[in-house]
């Protein structure tokens, strides 16, 4: 039977930070406090409606349908869907008997369409290639400068898979074969879901240096690895993980939720918790 | 180190058929062609967007930016975003520079807005009790009357095993804690991907027969369960796998692609097959 390691909920305060440059010794699985070094909630890319929600504010603009006294949840009212993609009436937000929040066609007699919004995965690779890991510079916001493993959005008509493995491509002109699936983070206030493989380099081993997305790509020793230079902290956190995995030459698979405060400051480290964390040690 | 078992594709029609009402013996991890009863791709819910784009139908009613001679791929022109949702003038599906097909506002110079559409991901559980398992006959469509796990579209706002446990109760009038990541299955043709949870049912224990999602809800000893009326080939797929667990007192986690071809025949086992699985035993 299973053996489960988690399914507890620390906060970032609650626990120590670890060296940015040395690997932490926390196993079995225990949530680690990673480098967060990105402005405000740093999402990789958030989602088109949540990004332009936040920057525009849209609250003022909508009309509330029959929802009483409560009115819609505060995440529904940041996502902008204006007019209908099917007809191009006016929106609005409005319950529906189900008692959900959606935004929905004013022209139902005709229309009716419901703009259904869902979060994103986001996958990609921690690719190995003699005992280092593959990370690249980011060439554009949020966080240019900072490192990651190759990552971005997952695509219709692809799996995560391969999705993985084509932002590997895209980002550092890498080729790997992806070994197998390592974590999944939920992010809920960027509405966002982190789909992280193990990988590994393929021959003939090449890394484009410099792509159109990242300003550099190299292999790093685990001891190298820049966490105080970590764009996101699904990352990091995954990168700690790996990192504790190799050392007790023990693989795990990770499931937990990453929890922000939208608009906190950069750099505070209680801008985060990890919760729900379910690790397994995998054979 | 990890211990690899999957990274094979085979196709149903090469699998020979399990008894549809017992438990197929093919430890370790291998794919099963599993009940598929349900009309053409029975997504769940497939995406809106493709959902409609197969309904009605749109090649006709889109303009081609400046793409060559390729044209954009396949899915791309299935997807209905006819108007902007940001400024109400009309999309137009079009090559970016990054080489991507996308659907952009035609009013470039005061919006401009690209209409990006992902995967969804689908949650759900697969609740235990006493060594039985929870299932629902589902009340609406797609596959009306058949069986499955608890199950919907993740939300915003929400984790992946929060949504699982709210599709729990709202589709069985159950409470369940979640344990553990089960399975992930990757649909591309549908834009899905499913991910299931080993969960357990909570005191008092009780279960809602009817709800509005679901003709009725009920626990099922293993040797009962309906294989020949399983809605979804995902959640067959998945509690096959789960049998085969339990019945070896090891559980694992998988994670796959389901390849199904659109249009299809009912009950046809070659429409789908399961590849590139990765299953991993857990501790």
């Amino acid at each position: 039977m299973a053996l489960l390691r988690g399914l507890r909920g620390l906060s970032a305060s609650q626990l120590a930070c670890a060296p940015s440059t040395s690997r932490p010794s926390l196993r079995p699985a225990r949530p680690i406090q990673p480098s967060y070094m990105c402005s405000t909630s740093s999402p990789d890319k958030q989602t088109e409606e949540m990004r332009q929600g936040q920057a525009e504010g849209r609250e003022a603009q909508m009309t509330h349908g029959q929802g009483g006294n409560d009115g819609p949840p505060p995440h529904m009212s940041k996502i902008r869907s204006l007019y209908c993609k099917m007809c191009g009436k006016p929106m609005q937000l409005v319950q529906l008997p189900t008692a959900d929040w959606r935004h929905r066609c004013t022209n139902q007699d005709e229309c009716g369409f419901i703009d259904y919004v869902n979060p994103r995965m986001v996958v990609g690779a921690i690719a190995e290639h003699e005992g280092k890991i593959l990370l690249c510079r980011r060439a554009i916001e949020p966080c240019l400068g900072k490192w990651t493993v190759p990552a971005g959005f997952m695509e219709l008509n692809e799996s995560s898979a391969q999705g993985a493995a084509r932002e590997t491509m895209e980002e550092a002109g890498a080729n790997v074969e992806i070994v197998a699936p390592y974590c999944h983070w939920d992010i809920p206030v960027i509405g966002q879901a982190y789909i992280l493989f193990r990988a590994k380099l393929l021959a003939p081993f090449t890394i484009q240096s410099e792509t159109a997305e990242s300003l550099e790509s190299r292999l790093f020793k685990p001891a190298d690895i820049p966490f105080q230079d970590i764009a996101f902290s699904s990352v990091s956190l995954a990168l700690r993980y790996y990192l504790e995995d190799v050392e007790a030459k023990k693989w795990r698979v990770h499931h937990g939720v990453i929890e922000k405060k939208l608009g906190s400051a950069p750099n505070d480290p209680s801008t985060f918790q990890i919760k729900d964390l379910m690790s397994m040690e995998v054979l």
